[in-house]
This record gives structure tokens, C-alpha cells and sequence, in this order.
């Protein structure tokens, strides 16, 4: 996809909602069990109740490899399920030397049907580069987490010396194919998604973290918009588990509602 | 597997070979494409004909992902016919925020049969501490990789301070769990290894880079052995890819008998 077609699907529907897919099968509604694909009747659902108040789905794919290979049947066909319009983000937080990152970019790209990976920068230029070589494809970099472990390296040397993550930011912009790089940012840390910003104005940042971590959706907009809007904000657990009865997709429609309406209120505030 | 087991194995075979199993459709022997499973056909070869010079495999994840759902099918089946004397790494370079990283350990050591993942450190603590509350069961972190991204991030700041994958083994240590904490440790560092052994005194080593990235074994066993060893010195490319006629199980077990005989020499010197 290019970042013109997420752009224009932001202003149209007034919404930079990415949902997230973390289907468990201890937490999803008891009565998919019957089904041959439970993860994926239950991906499908969530997705027919939910596709016009988004622009993107992010599987994470840690829960369809906890499946075994069925899992990752169901992985391939919840990205295909997805509709091409929306931004399909596997969240994969893959890296390794350049001839595995090339496999990996295989795997996510061509195997599968992602537009995005998420990728963790801890190997440097040459583990991200190979995912940078796919036209229209992007990689989603880690550079400050949501959890609370983004404290241990991410923030260090201290304040007065560049930080981890703003050292991923400024060196990873150098690049072959950094026009297609976004970087995660998590929502849990507003106070400084201003700098970030100012670090890296033109790229999309993923904000995981509103919701069930505590992420405030107004501190990240305010902050964090540009020109091109610029953010997917991504809600998993707080949407895909509203309900778990059978009413389970109206309950992550209304939730994803709830968020969609305070994007059009920032959208149109701030734009 | 425990500690014992596998230094004992070590001691027996008088041998720290890690073979790494990346299998790749474009290199491997044409003849075994006429096999239903190629690629378990061919890492079968492998592992009969060089159990009895190694101590572990390191199945990488992503030449199995990048055949979509039959590749994790033929990475189920090449870690069940690893033999249990071996110890089992899924070189997965995984890692996310708690209840995603819970979900990566089951997939790895739940649903497959390995021993050991590799984890990427970037997103701290509570991503890597989920993969060490299952008993017997290790994490093997990335401290100094063999590539040439290793100099982006892990060696910085400068010499004066501390660098990131000094600060990932001194952190680290203090994980819960981390009596089953191993590292990768590059064999392109030589000048590194008697340092990050003084760093990590007691901990395993697993050491890439030896062959096709120009590594050199002597190098590493002098600065990197410990009183258990304490060192895994993969291969992968080097013995796996030795041939590629319908001789190539010979000239892999050539391959990995080189490496052995050279690590029973340096094991009869050191200890």
C-alpha cells in the first residue's frame, strides 16, 4: 500500500484506528470452539463488525504460532480475509542477518499477503534492510515501546546523552528504502511523543498502548499528529474482548465506535 | 534439557557444535525436490549424518516460515526427529510485551519441542522473563551479533561508557530465571569474547559466525571457554551447504567432522 492510499482512507473515514488481533482461544466466545477455525471465525467476525471504522488490522502473530501450523493457516487467511483497502500489519517483531531478514521478508510478504511488518532495530542496518527491499511494503520499527521493560535499554544512556530509542529514530532514517519505515511509539509514554515527533516528522508512527495499557488517546494526537495525520493508534484486547458472548462483535464495534468518534473530533480539531 | 545433560554431552562427544538448519529451496539438492517434504527430507539427511559430531541444532525460523503453513509443519517435524540428547534451538529472534511473549513460549515450547529460543532484548525485562518460567527450558539473548549491524546500536555509546550489549548482560542477569539465560556472542568479535566472558562468567554462549562469516574457532574457544565449556559454536551454511550433489549428507558430516575434530583438540588443551 502506498502512503497515499493510508492517507486518503484516514480523511475518509475520519478514523487512524488500527485493530489489533490477538485471538486467544481461553478469552474468545466459547461457542466459536464448535468451529473447524475457531481463530479464524472469531478474526472474521471481528473484522466484518469493525471494517468501517478502521484503516488497518495488526495480527499479531505470536498467537497463531501458539496454534501450530493450523495457527498459522489461520494467520494466512485472516490476512487474506482482510480487505484490500486496509493496512495489514503483521506484528511479527522480526530481525535477524541479512539473508534470514530476506526469508522473513519472504514469509510476511510473498508467503503472506502483510503490507507492513513490525521489526526490532537490536541488529542494526543490515537486519532491516532486506524488508525495506519489497515496493509498497514497509517496515514498523520498535523504537519506544508501550511495556514497562522499554525502561530497561530504550531510555538509557540518560537524559543527557541520546537515548536508545532516539538513536533507532536518527540512524535508522539513514536507511536504503527509509521512506517506507514507520516506527512504534508506545502510547504509554506522552510526555514524550512530542519529541519523537520533532525527530522523525514525516514517518507514521503505530501507537499501541491506548486502552488496556493506559495510553491516552487525546495526549498521543495532540502531540503526535503532522500534516498526513501520521499516526495509527492500535487497540487489541480493548476492542476483540468488549464482550465474549454472542454478541461479542456488536461489543467490539461499539468500542471501536467509541474510539473512531474521538479520532473525527481530534481529526477535525486538528486539521 | 539441563545444564548437566548438555555439558556431559559435550564432554562425551568432545564437541560444542551447534549445526544450524537453514534449509533453503534455491540450495538445497535438486533431487530432493521430488520429495513430498523437501525440506524435512533434507534436514533429516543432515541430522543422521552428523548427530554423533554435534551437541545441539538450530532449526532457523524463518527459511520454514517463508514456505507458509508447510514450513511450520516441516519445522514440527525436524525438531521431533532432532534426538532428545541434542539440545533443540528455534533461532526465532522473538520478543514483545508479556502476554505476547507468554504466547511465543508456548508456541516454541508447548506446541514444538525446542529447548531454547533465541530473544531479542530491546523490549526488556518483562518480554524476556515470560520464556524463563518454563522448567528446563532456556532463552538465548542477543548481546554482540556476528553481522555488520552489530556496530549500529550494540556497541554504542563509545568505549568510555557502558555499551548496549554490556548493558544487556549486566540487566539481564538479574531477570528471574536467568540461571537459564545463554547469549549470542559473535565469533566476528575475537578481540570481544574474553570480555563479555568476564561479563557473564557462568553463562552459555551460543557463537555464530564461525565459516561463511569468517569467524575463527580458535580465537573463540581460547578467550570464550569456561570451567562447563560454556560454549555452543554454531555453523550452519558451512556444513549444511558443503554440497549439493546426492553426496551432500557426506559432505556435511565432512564438514561438521573438521569443526568437531578441531573442538576436541581445543577441549583437550583448555581443560
Amino acid at each position: 500500500m502506498t502512503k497515499d492510499t493510508l492517507v486518503a482512507q484516514i480523511r475518509e473515514k475520519q478514523s487512524f484506528l488500527c485493530v489489533g488481533l490477538d485471538p486467544d482461544l481461553s478469552l474468545i466466545p466459547s461457542f466459536l470452539l464448535e468451529f473447524e477455525d475457531p481463530v479464524f471465525e472469531f478474526n472474521r467476525r471481528i473484522i466484518d463488525a469493525t471494517k468501517d471504522l478502521c484503516v488497518a488490522y495488526k495480527p499479531n502473530t505470536a498467537f497463531f504460532e501458539a496454534l501450530g501450523p493450523k495457527g498459522w493457516i489461520s494467520l494466512q487467511k485472516t490476512l487474506d480475509y482482510i480487505p484490500d483497502t486496509h493496512f495489514k500489519i503483521a506484528d511479527a517483531k522480526r530481525g535477524d542477518i541479512g539473508n534470514t531478514s530476506r526469508q522473513y521478508a519472504k514469509a510476511f510478504f510473498e508467503s503472506l499477503s502483510a503490507d507492513a511488518i513490525t521489526v526490532a532495530p537490536y541488529m542494526g542496518r543490515d537486519s532491516v534492510e532486506p524488508f525495506l527491499e519489497f515496493p509498497n511494503k514497509w517496515v514498523i520499527l520498535l523504537a519506544l515501546t508501550s511495556n514497562k521493560g522499554s525502561l530497561d535499554f530504550q531510555m538509557t544512556p540518560d537524559q543527557q546523552e541520546e537515548a536508545l530509542y532516539e538513536q533507532v529514530l536518527r540512524i535508522s532514517q539513514t536507511y536504503q528504502g527509509a521512506e517506507r519505515l514507520m516506527y512504534v511509539i508506545g502510547a504509554t509514554h506522552p510526555d514524550l511523543i512530542g519529541k519523537v515527533r520533532s525527530l522523525a516528522p514525516n514517518h507514521f508512527f503505530l501507537v499501541p498502548g491506548v486502552g488496556a495499557q493506559g495510553g491516552d488517546l487525546e495526549a498521543v494526537a495532540k502531540q503526535g499528529m503532522n500534516a498526513d495525520v501520521g499516526l495509527l493508534v492500535n487497540s487489541s484486547r480493548g476492542i476483540i474482548y468488549a464482550g465474549n458472548g454472542p454478541d461479542f462483535a456488536e461489543k467490539a464495534r461499539e468500542s471501536a465506535l467509541g474510539l473512531q468518534q474521538q479520532m473525527a473530533a481530534l481529526l477535525s480539531k486538528m486539521n
